[in-house]
Formats: structure tokens, sequence, C-alpha cells
């Protein structure tokens, strides 16, 4: 059901023609009230696609009726040209809904650099608006795919099942959110003011979007947009709803990771005994983006010496710790110990489960955190050089 | 002829049974004056190997005799007994030439965590001792290769040829020098003292060893070391030996990126246009680290979006540019103008040379600098999977 599990929305996903494969590409999610609350968070990229300029203006002010996005193209990076393109969209939409075009959130995802086709991306909105029923969240969660092997949705339900928050997610690869991460989109039907939902969604995406890092490359078009109806009649204060946005936005994170491109192992990496939490971010980080660490994972290596020299790029400024203290365990085993050798690496196995656990213990404070990442496979460089996106 | 082309210099590399594949793994290069100055840069990682925190101390004094040599085995993060293995092969060199255990720096390269088996390793040495000649420089730099496929030599010349600077390098993995990388000696005949030498190399790596970023991950064990010998009998001056150095350093740097593991193209992204060199050198080190990006150039697909995708994560006050003004060209072919699209991007030939040639222009000042990496290829992820390092 994902973004139409609460009440008040309706969604739809449609075959417009984008692709080329002839799947699913358009999706349109309808806020129905009564209230028309919309907040975003957008990639930190400073080189951001035509959507994400327009979108960033269209929530502005709190408020929004619709989200369309698109697969099969991102718009970005298509100039003032691409930018009306973008426009075009919204306006289209908004006559089809008897909106304002300012209230039509505009997300588009692909290949980067190329002009999309109105004519096809227009008629297809037209059959989304035909199609938009109160169990289209399915469909919707469909369109939005690109290399994606699976949709991605999320329910999570607030005041004893009281109000409910769902989402839906896309994004397989260009995955270290900067802020955000590709397209999600995330309905609720509790009723809470603007400020209210913008401060949840950002602490909630704080720690769980911004905790992936799956091949270290930030898009230009991640866009997390949450849609609130307040159709339950039932507000929500910003700790609950902080509670069930993290929850599904947690939820949304892991399947991004799970269905990462060519990826074989999805791999957590907890730093802990860290002097502050975005000490413990930025170690991990370290680790999460090094190709020798994650290609050792791959060949099911438990290579704690890359891990190591990994943790050690992290500038003293960073992450205070004694390079002479560092623990490292895989899996349980304690492979490092006081920046040394520990227990017998040939006691860790890989193999055996696609998780792979990693906890760097810094002994340095009380702070700790977790950033997922995926292994760096054969299938990651041949869908990555074989495939434009 | 490398670390033995200028005068004053004996070097050996033999086997001394390191490696399992039984190819030479033990090098030693001696100065044998008049002068022996000697300077060093060392890798910034904070984990660093036992060799490196000795050598650091050997060459703090802007004094040493030799460098000794091993490949096989890292011996770093193997703790207090890791250390005093360093410092016990200083010792045994020491003694079989006749110096200070203090004036012979340590080197050694292979796998993180494991302890060198000193039996065999001092044996070794003795042999390489026994086995001293002015034309052993071309048996070194075979000794110290890992997973190089050719050993990297280079040479030049100052004063019209009055004096030399010789030089050998290893490195194919764990290749992102953070002030200097992995294992390099240096070898001069120019009457130089230790500060004017000192100078010399840190600008010299500055510029070359510094701008190769072949896969984002930095070494434990980088160290690049001058040894002067004097025995030419004639001076140099801090821009003369900054020239050959630079020459020395750039020919080393370049055949690292030619070896790297696994690589099919050595890609060049030179950023114009910058405020300041620094900046130039974030925004190509940020195109370097794409994965993307990488992996688009091993597929012969001249990707620029992907190119501008990085660009953008690079923040303002580290290099200020307009987005909707940047330029990018790939093989001369201007695909990406003014932020947007370009030319024919199908004009693009990156299969006809291995050499890539990328030009990003921020069109924001009058500063440049020019990075060089390597493609992610198929066979990147094998040698890092299978292959512990």
């Amino acid at each position: 059901m994902s973004v139409t599990s609460a009440q008040g929305f309706r969604a739809a996903g449609v075959t417009a023609g984008l692709k080329a494969s002839g799947k699913p590409d358009l999706a349109l999610v309808v806020n129905d009230g009564p209230l028309d609350v919309a907040v975003g968070v957008f990639t930190s990229n400073r080189v951001v696609a035509a959507p994400v300029v327009w979108s960033r203006q269209v929530v502005a002010d709190g408020r929004a009726r619709a989200v369309v996005l698109n697969s099969g193209g991102a718009n970005a990076c298509t100039g003032p040209e691409g930018f009306a393109d973008t426009h075009r969209t919204a306006e289209h939409v908004a006559g089809l809904l008897d909106v304002s075009a300012g209230d039509v959130v505009v997300c588009s995802t692909g290949l980067i650099g190329e002009r999309l086709p109105m004519d096809v991306l227009l008629a297809g909105a037209d059959a989304a608006a035909s199609g938009l029923a109160a169990d289209g969240g399915g469909d919707a969660a469909i369109a939005i795919m690109t290399t994606d092997t699976v949709p991605k949705t999320a329910v999570a339900t607030g005041a004893g099942g009281a109000w409910t928050v769902g989402g839906m997610a896309k994004g397989a690869g260009m995955l270290a959110p900067g802020l955000a991460t590709m397209l999600c989109t995330i309905t609720t039907d509790a009723v809470v003011d603007a400020a209210t939902a913008d401060a949840a969604l950002r602490a909630a995406t704080a720690t769980t979007f911004d905790r992936v890092d799956s091949d270290g490359c930030m898009s230009t078009n991640d866009t997390v947009v949450l849609l609130a109806s307040g159709a339950s009649g039932v507000a929500a204060s910003l700790a609950e709803l902080t509670e069930a946005l993290t929850a599904v936005c947690a939820e949304l994170a892991r399947k991004l990771v799970a269905d990462a491109e060519g990826a074989s192992h999805d791999i957590s990496v907890r730093v802990v005994g860290a002097t502050s939490e975005d000490a413990a971010v930025a170690v991990a980080r370290a680790v999460t983006r090094s190709n020798l660490f994650k290609a050792a994972i791959f060949g099911n290596d438990p290579n704690w010496g890359r891990v190591l020299s990994a943790v050690g790029t992290v500038p003293e400024s960073v992450a205070p710790f004694d390079a002479l203290t560092l623990d490292v365990s895989i899996n349980g085993v304690q492979v490092c110990r006081a920046g040394g050798v520990g227990e017998d690496r040939t006691l860790v196995d890989l193999a055996a489960d696609r998780e792979v656990h990693v906890v760097v213990d810094l002994h340095a404070g009380p702070a700790e955190a977790t950033v997922w990442t995926n292994d760096l496979t054969h299938d990651y460089v041949h869908e990555n050089s074989a495939y434009s996106t």
C-alpha cells in the first residue's frame, strides 16, 4: 500500500513510455486533505537536477497537493530547457488536478544530461491522473524503479494505530545520500503543522538515509518528500511523528542497501567509543568508502588491515583517537586488538550470510553511529560500465 | 640503473624468501658519501606501520646511510613486537655496514597485520649486503615489487649533466598517497644540505605522487626517501634540485598509474578555471574517487553526468564555482557546456587508447591542477577480493 496506506491519499503508477524496456515509469501521488502539509529534504550536491530546483521552491511554504515522479530520465544538467520541462510538467499536472502548479512536487530519475520527451511524459501524466486510486500506492512504487530489482515500501503507525505513515523509495546506484536519498515519497494522515513535519523528517532522515553509503556517489536528484493529509483527525507530536518516520525511513534505507547494484553483501560499519556522533559517522564513512575493504568483503576475506588503513585517513580534528588502542571485530570475532593482531581471522565466516557486521572501537568517548554499505563486486562494475545512468 | 645512476651509491636486490612466490623480496641501498644527507616524506595515515614510525626518526636529523626495503609483508598493525622487528632489522643492517642503526631507513610493504619472519629477513639482509654493487639499482627495483607487474625507475640530471637524480618506486594498489606514495627511494650525487633536500622533495612530491589517486585508499606504509651523496662535487640549488626531483617523481608517479591493479585506462582529470590550486585539486580528486565515473570509463562510456555529479559534491567553501557554468571535455570533445548538454557524446572515442583526458572548467579563477587515476574494472575487484594485501 505504501503511500496510500495513510488516509487521504490516492496514487497511480503507469507506463508512459519513457523507458526503452516498456516498464512502468510514471507515478502520481495526490493529497486529498483536509490538510496539505508538505516538507522535503534534498540532495546537498551542488549540481542539482531541474526537478530539485523546482521542488525546493514548491515545499518552501510547507504546502503541496501532489507529487509526480518519473523514471527513465533524471532531467539533470539539461539547462534552462530542462527547468522549463519541469515547470511544464507541474503546470500540466496542476491542470489535471485543479490545483496550483506551485503545489506540485516533481521528481525525476534516470540518465543525467538528456532532455525528457515531454509529449510522452505529459500523456503519461494524463493516464496517471485518470487512474488515481486509494490503493494505488503499490503501482506507484513500481513506476519509480530504475535499476532496482524490487519496489521498496514501508509502513508504520502512531498513537496506537490512530494514524499511519507510509512511504516508497527507489535507488540502487549513485547511492550516498547527502541529505536524503534518491526518490522517496512518504505520506501520513496525522494532523501536523509544517514546522513539526519538517523537524521530524530532518531528524528521521539524518539517522537513516544519511547513514547509507552504498557506492560513495551522491546523486543530483535525491529527494525525500513528506505529505500530511490530517485525514485521521488525530494530532501527532514531534516525538511521535519522528519515531514513526524514522521507522519508515530506516526500513526503506535498509531496503535500498539490500537491493544495491551488483552487491552480494550488506555491510554495517558500527563505530563505538567515539568522542561524538559526528566523529563516529566520519570514521564509519571512511571505512564504507574503501574500495579495498569492500572488494575484500566480496571475496569473503575478513581483511581488518583495510579497515584500519581507512580509519587512519580520518583527521584528528574530526575524530580524536589513538591508533594504538583501536579494536575491530567482524561478525563478532575480534580480529584486531589494540591496533594489532587479535583473534584468528580464519574464525570469521563471511560466506554464510549476506549481512556482514563490522564494529570499530575507538576507545575515545561514549558516542557511536552505524553506516551501511555494500561490497564491491564484479556485478557492480559490470552494471555501471555497461549501463548509462 | 635507478638508485645507482647517481655516483656514490651501491644497491642490491635479493630473494630472502618472504614471498610465497619465490620472487625477489629484499632490497638494500647504501650511500657511500661523502655526504650522508637523507630526507623523507611519509603517509599522512594515522595508522602507520612500524617502519614508518622508525624511519621518521631516522631522517629527523637529515642524515642516513642506508635504506633496507622488503616486500612480502607490511609490518603494519603488528604492535610493539612489530616495532622491535623493525628496530632489529636496522641494527642488523647497521652491523653489516658498520654504521649506526639510527642511520638505517627501513621500508616494508605487503599484507597488513602479520609479523615478518625475522630469521628469513635478516639472512636476506646478509645476502644483500654481500651483493651490493654500483650497478645494483635494477635488482633493487625488482625486489620491492608486490602486485606491480613491472619495476619502476626514473632518472634525471641537473647542471648540464653534472649531477644526477635516480629513483625507484613500487605500488599498484592502496594507491592514494597522502603525502607520498607506497615505497620510493631516490638518490642524488648533487651537493646539497638537508634543508634544501627536504624542501625540494616536499615540493616535488606535492605535485606528483600527491596527484595520484588510483583507488582512493591511502596506505599505512607510504614512504619516499631521498639520499644525497654529494659525490659529483657539484652543488645544486633548491630550484635545480626541485626541477630534477619533480621530473623523477612525475615519471615514477605516472608509472604507478600505468601499472595499477586491474586497470585498463589511465585517466587524467585536469581542473582549470579554479580559484586556487587547492580548489582545483579538491574538485579533481572528487572526480577521481567516483566509482561510477571510473566504471563508466572502463565501459568506454563518456558519461559526463557522473563527472558533474562528483564535481557537485565539493563544498562551496573548498572550491567556489557556479554549477550552471561548468564545462567538461573528454578526449577533446566538449560533451558538457554551461552545466548542460554540449557536443554529441558519441564523438568521444575511449576504446582507442589506454589514456583518457578529462578537463573540467570551473570558470571561477586562474588556477588549475591535474590528478591521475584509473578506471574501475572487473580485474581490480578480482585482484582485491582474491588477494589479501
